[in-house]
């Protein structure tokens, strides 16, 4: 059961309004690795955790990060506290209300519809989702994601610590940042406290595919390192010659019933192309007389663009 | 630029049609760890890289990883070849048409709107959305993030390979799971290459905060395990008084013009509640006769749950 | 700041797993009207809320919805949990695993997907999405909508409860219904405790509309009801005499500067329809000897689709 | 069956196009408690009720609120009539139209992606989705739904009017807030000429659990209110004391068969965290001689964050 | 399968970053018409597709567009250069940097969230979903999808050229456009050369409807085209004449069996309205004395809005 | 203005309730090619529309399509009824109950949170979003996503009539499917009264690429047609000859500012690979004593996945 003291886990002093700010900041309150993302992650995954270590970690970080939503959900309400008021009591000059709204972010959106709290958005208005979480039920890949998702939590709060200079906002952003620091080193204990972690999961891969790498981009300098080189690895560099990797004849094939096969006829002869021919279409209909022209210029480049702009004007003019 | 060769990079054999396991093989196709995710979630980070080497190997994978979406789309479309001809031609009688798509899995959405073919959802149905790509420009993060990812589809590809005994099927998942294996070594070799990887990004943590965990989840039997125990810990126990961990107060404030907090005055002049009292409600309104009653049952339980429905059918019946 | 304890609010007694009923159980867990949408709408609500009694309430409910969230979600694992163990060891033959998926609701994805953890989807498999909640920061209206959504979750529990007949399982959804029960009490006493809550907001209306019912429906037997009719309305029958509302010209009209009009203009005869005549289409191209016919039949109706599957089957034999 | 008649409901008159405006009236057409919203929640409830008289009505508002989508988009046209114009003629030069398009609100998408025409997307460019709509197929549900839907658009419509100072728009804005406020009196009537309209449904609620208030958040100043205190309410403040509600141990559990008992201890013993010990992770590779390191200061806070930005420098110049 | 050369299919030559312009970019990239849509809706259409030429030509096709993002991403990126670079490294002062995010479209997002790598949003952030694609498993539908999807995505680059004077990117953009009109052409083709294409698919329409107009939006003056008159036209005018259009009764009906005939009348008698009467509502509750009231203007009106103002105005100061 | 008749524009006759048939009918309900999103797009444009001529279409026809909404709708309740009535009055026992939403489809969603109404979901439950809405602005764009839109309506509708008996449904989806016939053709008469409808918009393509195909997928049998020979073609089969089409370097470059270019050098040393090496990574302390191990096969296959299983047994047995 969850319990809550009126506290905040970190104290937040704001110096001044700051709607635009605000919005920024929403990008961890609901954006895709903010905290709402983070608590939801690891409070689904230790409902489904039997282990019991385990699940009294993902439990105890689940629940901090619900008192971390609740700190960056403060920052966002001190930021929009006048916007709020404002919007509500009308006691502006619509002009000046306008001009307030119209600097940046989605804080326009916040203002209007959402009144000024915080809402579960991110920077740009999007509605937090349920597809931002990635808990698949196994240990060796829940910890692995978290352990993605801490180090990106840290990232996006380093960001907009680099963007404000107001000290009670860095402060807080600090102590965020610093509590996904350790929030990652947790997972990778408890990552690396199972033995067998690699591959994840309980079946092993195949030998001859384990080890390949597949040289699919190529045409200028060819870059190496540790990822496609080294005696681990084998390369394949000529792809048409490896192709299919079974030695199969790389087709998808099928064996269809009879009853399916006469319907699969039927449908093949009645969407057949003609051969041969040229047949008259809609977009040859619709080439009027300037519409189907093209620009003369040897090559596309500024100049045709340019040409292309003075026939466009012509056709209108026409 | 891309390129492509009419031959898949491993053979399809499929036994038979079957649209309902077509539509949970779905799940690697247009699901969130499926491999248009995983193309489109390297391919985005390779353009926005600079460094030559992570680039190839970013592009090297993509490129791979839409070979496997065919591989999967191609599993699919076989698994729906008769169906798709039968919706198209009608030839069946409806009653065999409609007890055809009641079996399971969202066969029905993909045989009435994609008519058959493969389509760009998981096995629920819910649409592929960019949502579930989580690249945040840092190779730190991004080559974790990598990790986690191919850790979650080899789990995927896992599971489907011990629901079908089509032995074509097998094969193919088979060598599907055994890239993801692959591909996380190549990802895990480049951030181990990258010498300073923890933790991501630029700005180091506070020292006070890094390696503190919050037992915030107690109550019964606490679990220690090297996630929070330990010569690196420092653990805190008594929330109350470690809060808030700044020594502050705990609250939020934010400093307001003058113009602000009149409106803020007025807005909490206008809402206030009136103190004491109990005023009447529309529930109170609606509470009629028989509406607003409960069970008698001394405790909530499975009697009075019998009970309640007891008391529900007296209360139609009045 | 959220502390918890491990003990669950209510106790969860399940008799047998059962992935199916898992999965409707969702409804209530990441679904439009389940707990974590409650939980987030009024912490939302909290955060932005300056009055200090409805903040403390918002925030009193909102952690009480989170321990719902819990046990919801341990109801979900506990009815998954073989699913779990089975799918992850790969211990069942796999026709049997298959059929187990197969049965109904979105268990399927459940399994494959979630690994059995309690998912935030809906029994559809709909990820969660924070366009569910629908906090404006106005409490006049922000506790009607929680009045509303209050209403909606007894419902959607009393439907599940009319599903199952497991006692333990009866026993923690009675619990729960009841305690929205009680939330939807005390948003009506928090909303009739301010004194001016209608018409929410501070702008009164405009006296000609505000008690005006327009008759938009007509034919048919009209419906009477206090809603319409009573000394209380104006209604409007004759819709076309009281078009427009304000008796102006029912128009769109702006003042377009002279660089505008001079646009409009160029785009107007750009893209003017010629006047008269019958303009071959591509429809006309394709609609070959076959496709283009319609059935004889001299009314739409079910022999005639007989007809027109008749006339089908021809064209595609041809 | 619907019909239309080309005036407007209501006349709509603009001073001059203003696409950023227009984004932001957006809002109430493709926006959450927009026009949309209403009449397809009013619609998609007539169409599913049984009683004559509720049916009428939901039909009749209906097909006002379409009539409202016509009146807002109509005012949405008109603001980006110029906009509209200049970007399809291209007959501004480069850099005033990308100028006029950088000035908020999503104004820029509303001329690149939709030509100026009203779309059907928040006044952020969030897409309108049917998760907006709560139908729920219980009157007392779906009016207290419709009631607050009333409360909240009549809200945005008072801050939408707060923001302009166009009379014909600011005319047309007030028409169609006091309307809400009209149809929200219609729903109330209705709601409470159903006798017994709370608890809604027909399950009355268990008696243990309907009165009492759970007091969860707390520490500082406790807040009374008729919501939590009064005759009516039991008050649960010593939580630990009342955990859980129902007198059991506040587990969990489910009865497994023997089959699944087994592949379940198989599971935990696979993902076992090894007992004592700390073991050597990821982040221990990854901490280069920078990269683990913490700043000194003894708390977190701005100056912290100061020498984290100094030592973060030092760590690139390294 | 897939191969790709590290060479764009067109060079990219951009003459300095611009974050917000690179924000517009993104609508060709991750918006409903960019080149992620038309790679995977050609690629999902050619997996399903059995006709071999066909097939070709969609794989042909989809790879090209694969070739398309990689360019249109390109511009992206090295419009995101700089801002990458500040971002990552913290080294403009946080007021130029903040000054820098605050321009316009999502430019903020793409840095805070993407630290400036393409994303697959559009240009207001909304992440790309495979809702966008609308294959259907038809050709003579998915080429008229196509041929329409190609025609919008010609028209957005073709908004785009008119955005910027950079040389280098008009053109690129050129060059994407002109491709989007060749592709156009193909899709065109390949509908024509199937004999049969209109009506798609296989049931003809039936003879009373198929040349129908159905005239329902009414007042003003009527105006007439080639769409609604000619011969080959049954134009209906008197709409409430011709209802229902088969003659019937314009009911919906269904055989209940006895069982649900029972449940739907205890339903019915359930939520039954009461029969005259007013009923008091939450409305009346919560009408105060200043709140319920209107303003007495005799028509809606900007002068009525100022007395709105006004009146709220003292409803506040009361 | 919008008015509405309460007759339905054809009579709907169902002969008995059918959840899961109903669940399939929402595919037109609130699916992608629907009637909402037909409704929803004619109108769009057509308010967005300046030709008179083809806004009075438009709104003629989207007009109908709300009335294709009713009826489609209302085929939607007939088929719920039952459930609907067995649902609220919770009257069959829970076994029986259950039962009857274990069969097919969406209909448990459908029954448990829309209560039997219809919802604006497709048949698989996601709700319908403005996604699918290509409203652009352009008539000879909008037109031909009108066109696609119609047939694309016309397939789905054909699709639900192969799958029913009930002779009133067939009717009544007769009706509908034969209104989109005529639809198209409307739309299709209203393009090519454009006399300039090709290519669409206003500014022509570059001559160089506008009719040349790139034939991107080889290997295999090259298959002809029209959209790819001919003498309107020019045809590029040597791909890497031709790269890049503009004949530069096929590198995308931008020019950076010194202070950009300063930031990106340190982002550049910061983010190093270190040269050489062989870096021990996560997965290599995570391989334990079985799980890195791959299987012995010489080649992937059914044989090898059995080996694979036996190996992972054994890795769970130690």
């Amino acid at each position: 059961m969850f319990m809550h003291n009126k506290r905040l886990q970190y104290t937040v002093r704001v110096s001044e309004p700051n709607p635009v700010l605000g919005s920024f900041m929403l990008e961890q309150f609901g954006g895709p690795d903010g905290e709402l993302a983070a608590a939801m992650r690891y409070f689904t995954q230790g409902l489904g955790e039997d282990d019991p270590g385990r699940k009294d970690m993902l439990l105890d970080i689940a629940t901090e990060e619900l008192s971390h939503l609740e700190v960056i959900g403060s920052i966002v309400a001190m930021l929009n506290k006048g916007a709020k008021a404002q919007i509500s009591e009308g006691s502006m000059k619509e002009a000046e209300l306008y001009l307030s709204l119209t600097k940046g972010g989605n804080s326009h959106t916040q203002s209007l519809l959402y009144g000024g709290g915080p809402a579960l958005t991110n920077s740009s208005g999007v509605p937090w989702t349920a597809a931002y979480i990635d808990s698949r039920g196994d240990p060796t890949c829940d910890l692995r994601s978290n352990i993605a998702a801490e180090s990106r939590a840290k990232i996006v709060y380093e960001r907009l610590i680099n963007l404000t200079d107001d000290p009670g906002i860095k402060d807080a952003l600090g102590f965020l940042m610093t509590r996904e620091i350790a929030h990652q080193k947790s997972f990778e204990k408890a990552l690396y406290a199972i033995a067998d972690n690699f591959p994840p999961g309980k079946l092993p891969g195949l030998k001859p595919f384990a080890d390949t790498y597949v040289n699919t981009s190529q045409g200028g300098v060819e870059q190496n390192g540790p990822w496609n080189s080294g005696k681990q690895w084998d390369r394949v560099d000529d792809l048409e010659a490896a192709l299919p990797a079974d030695g199969g004849d790389g087709d998808a094939t099928v064996q269809l019933s009879s009853i399916d096969t006469t319907a699969l006829k039927a449908l093949a002869t009645r969407t057949m192309s003609q051969q041969g021919g040229d047949p008259k279409t809609g977009a040859d209909l619709g080439a009027g007389p300037g519409a189907g022209k093209v620009t003369d210029g040897d090559k596309g480049g500024a100049e045709d663009m340019d040409e292309a702009e003075a026939m466009a004007k012509k056709r209108t003019a026409a």
